[in-house]
Parts: structure tokens; C-alpha cells; sequence
């Protein structure tokens, strides 16, 4: 039998994961393997970025999981700085263009993966392009922004948005001895929090010096000397910056795959099967930041960006090329977060995404704290539940707390996923002793007030 | 219609938390509850007195979640020093004598919750009784410890068992400034975790300074000057000893309820339904340390001394003796507990514990680390997983590891109560972020490659 030729487009999380699984299970005579990436790093932890603007881990040679060079020895032939600009379906090619040399060739594929990932939202406001304005999406953005930073000698950061990225590249800024502030549109930072959960963290942040102005739509960036970011303007006033951060959250980057013709979501994410095929081609698979994912509490699809399920699909995809059995079956929206010392967490949906989907929910909020009350260390958190009426189903939860508090969503994240109720959850065996949980665990306090609340 | 009569064995966990939860649903107009306690303390953990004698907590009134007043104000009868010395079924009465006075008194019940906790086994050895050998059961043996530690001059301790309570105790002491022995009859410490476990515990405990000594049974207690202990001793020598603690695990101590023929399990617990009624006696109701419960996972009664357990029995018999409806459907096994820095975790069967309930397994163990390898303060740990054989079911988990390790164990406690296959826990959506977890959560790892083992 010929060799088969896969293609990739995009060298990160999803594309090197599906890259590295295929050749774990084709050797070089079965399949070759040729992986295109427009940056100058492959295979890298983007969600890094904030740690490594804050000084807290070294990059970006920390954040690289592994090198071009270590992929290449393994049988990857991975083209660094080399951008696939148009996708051949019927001729089953892909045009790349060497960005250092400018030379354009196409590559004949028998499977193509699309791991193009996502770019950061920028509205188009005025001044958005200015010199000091950055986005932390890729390690070249990360570099770029850590330049700047050295070459700035103002104190003042603005972060224009609340979200994962704009809080915790807020606490970055600050580690770094930055006055700043974090301007949002909406009522609250966290919109992944309901808006009463998002209050604490705007409570906690302000404790923190960082200064968050909420219910405030960014209208410019005002530029100064040399074109260089000045202040943001919003509606009421200006706010004087030095440095401009972009956390406004990211888009499926699908402009590619698009204009080939690949089918997108109301998220504008590429639509895949199980398997992680894109829906209705059987040899093109897609994955990562780039695609809509299943969500198995709402049942629809929606676009998530997250390292994790980047890799899974790589890997799902990966074993499928390779021969194998793979799927994904979907997400439940587990995310987790931290503000200097502030630990943020959510799973399932939140009390609007449940109404948007026709459900009806009962919610219960409970503070509890992280080991036994009596245990040096034990930290407050605060839990809410959300469950649906009449059933008493596990909808989602939220968690606000410190040390010991987010990672306790994943016991949530596996009740939703075997689709429990929050009775059933009341009586989970769950780890207790004195430093690590009361002897209630606060998931279980929630638990039983949601049942409480389900069933009065 | 006439007052209802709620007599209850025992103050601590079960037996408080029952009539705290009664009281809640019916006013002493209803129900009348008095409650007999033969200690000197009431509704306090246990679980909390290994880290008060190691000064790490305050005690012993930090230990305790309601004081004696708090609950009479609240309309249950506590009566403390009591102890109760015959249930007369038949009559449905309880003798109780007062510990101070010696006077006995009947009192009639409708309802009877018996919730006598388990005692520390104590091996019929020579010297096993003599002044500086403790058990660390109740807060009033924990004071006997802390009172004698404080007599004692010499700075050697021995600790005879190495399970949680021994490894626990080997911490404290440790702490407090002794030279810490623990002797252990089995072949690794923890025999809670497979060997192969419990030999990283083993090796993690010798670099804390505290020796080991593993596959080596007590022969008796050497006692000295006034007959207070002076040394342990093995088959093979003698550890000299001015402390000794009986870390040996516990018995449901159930000598009252056997005298009044109430049913006992294989380990000498008390058998009840699933709402924690005795089997066969509509009136009479038992649980925590005293009661065996249903192991979910291998489908048997065991015997489990937690206080979590209790407290969730006193919940159910609590609201059903109130005139709710509650069930305990069981346990998984799930067990945390920590020696210094180090966290142990367990949940489900062991290899052995599979083995003899007719499960034959195939077994997965992995290193990662608790956060992304690159991010400050990522430890490592080590996860090992059992699955069914040919169906994949997950059977058990253990988990050694430091800060951030032991409660990863709840996503497997959850996992096992919905019975999920580790293939299917390979794609759980859990939480991610480099601070909280590497991209491929520990647990996630062992899933996949205990996915690989069951379906290679």
C-alpha cells in the first residue's frame, strides 16, 4: 500500500497532538506527516502567557511542551513561519507561503487537519493597531508584549476586558508593579460567572488594588507621541495607559477554512462529528480553538477555547488517522481560573445559558470553607449550584474562593457528565479529612441545599 | 396526638447529628430527644486529634461543632458522663447509669438511634494497659495524650500500626520534637493503598526522619519504672519507647447492640436498610462508626470509621425520624489523609480487595505533577487505576503525591459511583489552567493508559 500524506495546518495544542498520535501508530513508510505553523513556536502552552507576562514562570522556552527540532526527529516534517493560504479540497491541497522567503508551493494531502486555533477579539475601534496594544494569544503575542513592557516606562496598564484572559493578565500587570485597570462591558467581570458569583471576584480584585470599572463599552484608543497608546476612551472619561492589554476573549480563526467551503456554527467555529471529522468530509478532521464543541448539558455546540480539549482532540484525531478508534463526546464547560490568590471556577451552564436553552432551574448558594473550619489554612469559598425543576438534574456550578477552592468543580464536572441529580450528588463518597475539606465538602453543602430547594 | 419518645446512644457525629436534624423537623411539642454521651465531649472530630497533639490546631473545645448547651438550648436533652448499659428492646427501654453518681435510671423510647462509634483495637498484649500506651479515639483520650506528652521527659515514640491514624500520629509526634518508630505488621505502611503504594509512603516518610518498621508484629509492651511503658517489643528486638500510640485502626463497637440481639455484619458492625433502620426493627436506627455499609464498587458491607459517614447517617436517620425521606445508598471507599507535605489518597477496591469479591483487573500507574510542569509548585504524584477487566469499569483508584494530589481522588469517587468505564473518563471535561493542573489532568493520564490496558 502507497504511503498516505497528512497535512496539518497549525503547529500547537490540537495540530502536534494529532500529529504526534498519528506517527506514534504509522511509521514514516506508511504515512508522511508535514505540519504547517505561521509562528515561531510550535506545540506551546498559551495559557502560559499571563504567568510568563507576570514573571511568575520563564518563557518562552518553558512554555514550549516540545521543539520544531524534537518534532522533526520524530518523523514530523513541521515548516515553522510558513502560512497555508488556501485549502484545495476537490484537488486535496493546500497552498503555504514561507513567510521569510516569500515562496508560495502547494502540498497534496490524503488527510488534512485543520488546527488553525483562534484569534483575539478586536473590535474595530479606533487606535486598536496602535504601538502598546496587545493581544496574548500566541507566544509570538507573549514575546511582543514582554518587549514592550521593558521598552515602557509608564507604570499605567489598562486591560480592556474581564474575562480569564483580562483578569488574569490584570494580576500579571500588577505583579509586574503596574497601576491597573480592568475596564468591561458588562455588569461584572467573569460573564463566564452569573453576575451575583462575578460580583465577588470584582469584590476581591478591588481588594487587590486592581481597580475594575464594569457596565463601560471601550469607544477608542487614544493615541500620543509617535502614534503610541495614550489612554482608552470610554463612554464617561479617559483612562490614562501606558500599556493596553486585549482580554476580550477570542474567535474561531476558520477565515481558511471558510472560504474552502468547511461548514461553521452560529459561533462561527467549524463543525465536526464524533470522530472529530469536519461534517461531511471524510478525510479533513478539524480540532481545537478552531472548532464548536458539544455541550452535553445544553445539547448545542459552542466554541470553547481551552488547552485541554485542544489536546483531547488532537489525540482523538491523531488515533483516527492513525488507524485507530477515537471520539470526543463533548464538554460540560468546566473552566478554572485564578486572580493572585483568588481561585475562580465554573462548570455546566449558567443561570442564562440555562434559560436560553428552555431550562428551568432552582439555584442554591452556600459559603463553606476549604478544610475543616479548625485547620490552619482553611480559606472561605463560596459554592452555587444550579439544578433543574422538578428533576433536580445538575446544571452547573460556580465556585469563588482561595486556595483549595477550584479544582473541586471537577467533582461537578463528573456528575454532569453522568447527568446526576443533586440528591443523588448529596450522598457522594468524596475525600475527607481535616486539611483538605469539612466534613461536609462544600459541593456536597451546596448539594444539599439545591436537593432542599428542588424538592421543599 | 401524643409526643414521640427519641432516645439516642451516643454524642458524637452520627448520634448528635441525628437529633440536631429531628429537632429541625419536629418541635418538642412532637418529639421529645435525650441523648446519652458517657464522655466528657459531644458532637466534636475525631478526626481532628492527631493535629491538635501535634499543636498544628487548638484543642480540645476547637475540636468540638456544638458544645453540650448549645444543644440543649436547641431542645435535645444531652446528657454527658452517661453511659447507657442495656437496650431492653422488648420494652423499649434503655438503662443508663451516670458515671459520676453510679445511679441508673430506664428510660422508655419510640424511637432508638444507636450511634456507639467504633473503640481502638487493642491486641490482647502483655503491658498493652500501661501508663504512656494511648489510644487517640475520642477527645478524651486525645487529652489523656496531650497530658501525658506533657509528663513525659524522654523523646522517643513508638507508634504501633501504620495506617491513617499511625501515619497521622508518626506526623504529630514528629512535630512535636520525638524520634518517631512506627511498627507495622504488614509488608508496607498504609495498607489501606496496594503495596506498591504504600512503599512510596514508606520511602516519602524515611526522608521526613521517621522510621519504619514494616512486616514486623508486636510481641508486648516492656514496662519500667512504675510500671510505665519502657519499650516495644517485636520478634526481633526491642524499640525503647517513652510514648506509645495505638494506631491499630478501630472495631465498631457494637457489645451493646449484640447483648440486645441486634444484627451484626462480618465486621462486627451494626446492619441496617438503606435508611438506616437495623434490619428487622422498624423503631431502632444506627449509624456512623458502629454500622457497616454498603461498598458500592464491590457490592459488600464493610466497615468504615469516617466521620463524613456519620455525619451523613445522622442526616438520613435524622430526617426520616423526623417525617422525611432520605436514603444512605452507600460508599465507594474513598480515603484522604496526609503525613507532613505528603497526601494519600484511595478510593474504590485495591488489588486484593478486587481479587476477593471475584473482579479481575488490569491496573495503570503514572507520574505527573499537580499543576504544568512549568508553573511554580507543581509536585509530583503518582496515580494508579484499576479497570475491569473486558468491560473497562473502573474499579479503584490511589493516589501519593504532595500538595494537590489526595482530593484529584473525588473526580474517581464520583466516576465510580456513576460507573464509568476509564475510556470514558478519559474524555472528562476537568478543570484546566496551569497553576490548577497540567493540559492532561494526573487523573486523565492514568485514564487513558489504563483505557490503553483494557483495550490494547
Amino acid at each position: 500500500m502507497a504511503e498516505r500524506r497528512l497535512v496539518v495546518i497549525g503547529g500547537d495544542a490540537a495540530g502536534m497532538s494529532a500529529a504526534s498520535r498519528a506517527r506514534r501508530l504509522k511509521d514514516a513508510g506508511q504515512l508522511t506527516i508535514t505540519a504547517f505553523e505561521r509562528g515561531r513556536f510550535a506545540s506551546y502552552s498559551a495559557c502560559g502567557i499571563p504567568y510568563w507576562a507576570g514573571g511568575v514562570v520563564d518563557g518562552p522556552d518553558a512554555l514550549v511542551a516540545r521543539t520544531p527540532e524534537a518534532h522533526r526527529e520524530r518523523g514530523i516534517d513541521l515548516r515553522m513561519r510558513t502560512e497555508v493560504t488556501e485549502i484545495d479540497l476537490a484537488g486535496q491541497r493546500v497552498r503555504a507561503r514561507d513567510l521569510t522567503s516569500g515562496q508560495e508551493q502547494w502540498h497534496g494531502f490524503d488527510d488534512l487537519v485543520v488546527a488553525t486555533g483562534a484569534r483575539p477579539a478586536r473590535p474595530p475601534l479606533e487606535g486598536i493597531d496602535a504601538p502598546g496594544v496587545y493581544g496574548v494569544q500566541t507566544l509570538d503575542d507573549g514575546q511582543a508584549l514582554l518587549d514592550g513592557l521593558e521598552q515602557s516606562a509608564g507604570r499605567r496598564a489598562v486591560v480592556i476586558g474581564a474575562g480569564y484572559i483580562g483578569v488574569e493578565m490584570a494580576e500579571a500587570l500588577s505583579r509586574r508593579g503596574y497601576e491597573v485597570t480592568v475596564v468591561e462591558r458588562a455588569g461584572q467581570p467573569m460573564s463566564t460567572l452569573d453576575p451575583d458569583m462575578g460580583a465577588l471576584v470584582r469584590e476581591a480584585m478591588s481588594g487587590m488594588g486592581i481597580d475594575v470599572v464594569t457596565g463601560t463599552a471601550v469607544t477608542g484608543i487614544v493615541t500620543g507621541d509617535g502614534g503610541r497608546v495614550a489612554a482608552v476612551a470610554t463612554e464617561d472619561r479617559e483612562y490614562p495607559a501606558d500599556v493596553v492589554v486585549l482580554g476580550l476573549g477570542v474567535r474561531p480563526e476558520t477565515r481558511l477554512a471558510d472560504a474552502a467551503g468547511l461548514p461553521l456554527g452560529e459561533s462561527g467555529g467549524l463543525l465536526t462529528d464524533l470522530a472529530m471529522r469536519v461534517r461531511g468530509h471524510g478525510n479533513v478532521w478539524a480540532g481545537g480553538d478552531c472548532v464548536e464543541v458539544l455541550d452535553l448539558v445544553s445539547g448545542r455546540t459552542r466554541h470553547i477555547a481551552l488547552g485541554t480539549h485542544a489536546n483531547k482532540h488532537g489525540q482523538v484525531i491523531g488515533t483516527n488517522i492513525g488507524g485507530g478508534y477515537a471520539t470526543f463526546p463533548g464538554v460540560v464547560g468546566t473552566a478554572v481560573s485564578k486572580v493572585c490568590d483568588l481561585e475562580i471556577a465554573r462548570t455546566g451552564l449558567l443561570e442564562a445559558e440555562a434559560a436560553a436553552v428552555g431550562l428551568r432551574v432552582v439555584t442554591a448558594t452556600i459559603e463553606s470553607t476549604s478544610r475543616a473550619g479548625y485547620y490552619p489554612g482553611a480559606h472561605p469559598m463560596t459554592v452555587k449550584m444550579l439544578a433543574e425543576r422538578g428533576t433536580g438534574r445538575l446544571l452547573g456550578v460556580q465556585i469563588v474562593g482561595r486556595e483549595g477552592a477550584a479544582k473541586r468543580v471537577d467533582v461537578a464536572a463528573v456528575a454532569l457528565t453522568a447527568r446526576m441529580t443533586v440528591d443523588r450528588m448529596t450522598a457522594l463518597d468524596l475525600g475527607y479529612a481535616p486539611p483538605f475539606s469539612p466534613v461536609w465538602d462544600p459541593v456536597l453543602v451546596a448539594a444539599r441545599k439545591a436537593a432542599a430547594a428542588v424538592a421543599p
